[in-house]
């Protein structure tokens, strides 16, 4: 099997730029993205690509990085029908994913195993006969992507996991980080941000 | 072993005001409550308490409702205090969480099982040793409860789940029952929004 990582580094998650300077944002992503790759070599899985829009350099000089500035899901299917082996769609933006989680997720009994993002969107999918899937990447991605799963007669495992779940796109998901991680993404974000407790949710407040 | 509810029918859930008007709340707590009452009888748990801070009766006479209106933690560590079984408290707010959910939870082989809210909270404890514990809410509270069971020598298993985890407090997260949810309390929330499809995470429109 291979993983692939979507990637963008180059004026990274706009949506954080309310508490993100532009350079925060882009040390940021490739500290989470470490991460994901720590998670990946963790759950022994060693073929890994990371598809770019841009000009990229990882210095692990083991991943293969493939340069596409063609929209996400045209770059994915691409790689899809190329595939000639089980293929692991992964975030980038997932700090809280363990090792743990992803060889469970491999080791799914069914032809998909997909995580659901927050807010309707698809964290990680593992798709057995890359021949047979095509992705939708966007909006309301879980739902579209359960009902390609059903339409192609693939069977479906949705994963359960509240860890795997957490994609970091707004501010608020920082404070899931905080509570919840550990490692160079979180002390990152630790480093400038405290908690503001009150009777509702945990908040962010600048250090 | 005992399950407790804190439950607040009247006026509840101020924080989804900009959506729903308050007879909306009211009745889709209610449908909440009901979700997890269905999904506690499902794990074969019969005894089961209702706190809650002004008179309530609800349809199912087995229920046993307590009323009292002294702070959330003040009543559940009295309710602690004379527990001599083990005690699930429980969030009405959880239209996600099943039976098998519950079942794993109570099977925890340590002292104390947790499942995190989203924003720090506590959706559920399982405290095997009511007189070795004391609930904090509010605030970080999933850290506080992390921080208490290691302060008094109890061993912790923090659940991972995200449909466990997502408990309904805020507009966005009626989008996560709406992806995820079935049953009468999705209906409720399906008659009255659409989601609305972009690039990033989805969102609600009222129908």
């Amino acid at each position: 099997m291979r993983a692939v990582i979507p990637y963008k580094k180059t004026g990274a998650k706009s949506r954080l730029s309310p508490v993100l300077s532009l350079r925060e944002r882009e040390e940021f992503v490739e500290l989470m993205l470490n991460s994901v790759l720590e998670s990946l070599r963790g759950a022994g899985i060693e073929k890994i690509d990371i598809i770019s829009p841009s000009i990229y350099v990882h210095e692990d000089l083991r991943l293969r990085v493939i340069i596409d500035e063609a929209d996400l899901n045209e770059t994915l299917n691409a790689y899809l029908g190329k595939a000639r082996e089980p293929v692991l769609i992964i975030m980038a933006d997932l700090p809280l994913l363990s090792a743990t989680h992803i060889r469970e997720i491999v080791a799914t009994e069914k032809d998909i195993c997909i995580v659901p993002g927050k807010g309707g969107g698809t964290n990680l999918i593992y798709i057995k006969d890359p021949s047979r899937f095509q992705v939708r990447y966007y909006g309301s991605s879980f739902l579209t992507h359960c009902a390609i799963a059903e339409s192609e007669g693939q069977s479906l495992e949705v994963y359960d996991s509240l860890l795997a779940s957490t994609d970091i796109d707004e501010p608020e998901d920082l404070v899931e980080l905080l509570v919840h991680g550990k490692g160079p993404a979180r002390e990152y974000i630790d480093r400038k941000f405290n908690f503001e407790i009150s009777r509702g949710r945990v908040k962010l407040d600048p250090v």
